[in-house]
């Protein structure tokens, strides 16, 4: 059984927390919060403290904060030589105190408050600066999910910002669609099925060569066209370096 | 039983053709193809033509060719008083030969040589100038398909604007993406999951609400790293103008 204390009481924290509870081989231990109150719901009073030198000694320390108090927190802890890991995507593992064994969990998916998320299909990033306690890490995500990755720091970073265009930006992309339904009174929804199909698409054919539409054929008369009828110029100009963009690969 | 005689030998007219053979109300009459050859591996030689006076009565012809054919080709059927429509996103219904009955019916999703396309899924959108031949279209449509719009030739095109956003762009976005995992020697494998979970999402969240990362919380410290690590003038442009559009939202 393999003993884990969560400190954080936010999206991330809350996620884990359930996932952890799940599991047969791992045991919660205990969780650090400021406000006992924000976890209530989900697990009993006794294991929450608000006082991190009431922290026992166990086998992982899973700091869930943001990203700017992840240095202060995990200085806080003041049990002795224990394995302290965070789980954010663009902050260094040397982020932690450096008194502590360090390691990251960093899980690539986006957690809303209200919609549970399957771990199995997540992909956990792992990093770790003892050989012994990467092996742990990686015991504890393949309870959750078969896609482990060993990622250090700066290939996290680097995974953290292909995420921003893979999913944040392709999301503005759903967003500008949207807007330009809106605007001529067609329903968003005509667009979902071409949205998904565009992403399952990746499962088997590398998005490069996927491209469609008018840019990768050079068809330079619907080009013309669509920025005849954008009106609003911020759309213009993303239409224009977005074509040229495809065209140029 | 509706008769129904296609002329194109395309990805469209291809798909097209394999799902009305297999559909019990409609009767495949007539195929019209300059090379027969592209098309004898789905139906029957005799069924195919590639003299389009050969071309008898029929309930509706469906002109699946190129947008810069649909014109000549539909001048060229020669029976008189028929129903004629084009499957083309971004053309006007009246490019179809004035001395026939007008229709449109427009599949919104790509089509791959290789992937058979489920049309059940697809959204139908249908145009015609004549209300018994809107019905026909109906009709035919809802036999693949309850995703029913009806859309005029100016909706149309911007529907086809929309989907080069949602679609083209944000699988351009998706190959971006994958650059940055290469000049990282990491796995495009490991943004799949977030790729998918994004556009899932658009099934019950609107896109600008689902809206994440960086940009939306105005983590402007996150943005000039990230922008450091962009050394590729075009990716930079890329992020600083998508950035700008997500916050003037």
């Amino acid at each position: 059984m393999i003993t884990i204390t969560v400190l954080g009481s936010g999206n991330v924290a809350h996620h884990l927390i359930l996932n952890i509870l799940e599991q047969d081989t791992l045991s919660l231990q205990q969780i650090y919060a400021r406000n006992k109150h924000h976890l209530t719901d989900i697990v009993p009073e006794e294991l929450i403290t608000n006082d991190i030198s009431a922290l026992k000694p166990t086998d992982i320390f899973i700091v869930a904060v943001s990203d700017n108090a992840i240095s202060e927190v995990s200085n806080d802890i003041t049990v002795p030589n224990q394995l302290v890991v965070h789980v954010a995507g663009n902050t260094p593992m040397d982020t932690i105190a450096a008194k502590h064994r360090k390691g990251v969990l960093y899980m690539l998916q986006t957690f809303s408050k209200d919609k549970k998320v399957d771990l199995s299909k997540v992909p956990f990033c792992l990093e770790a600066s003892d050989a012994k306690d990467l092996k742990l890490l990686e015991t504890i995500a393949l309870t959750f999910s078969e896609r482990i990755y060993f990622i250090d720091s700066n290939q996290r970073k680097a995974v953290h910002l292909a995420a921003v265009f893979a999913n944040n930006f392709a999301n503005h992309m759903y967003a500008l669609g949207e807007e330009v339904c809106k605007e001529h009174a067609i329903p968003f929804d005509i667009l979902k099925p071409l949205i998904l199909e565009t992403a399952e698409k990746t499962e088997y054919l590398a998005p490069k060569q996927a491209q469609t539409g008018p840019a990768i054929r050079n068809d330079s008369q619907t080009i013309a066209r669509h920025l005849e009828m954008l009106k609003d110029p911020n759309k213009r100009e993303i239409y224009k370096l977005i074509t040229k963009s495809i065209q140029e690969k």
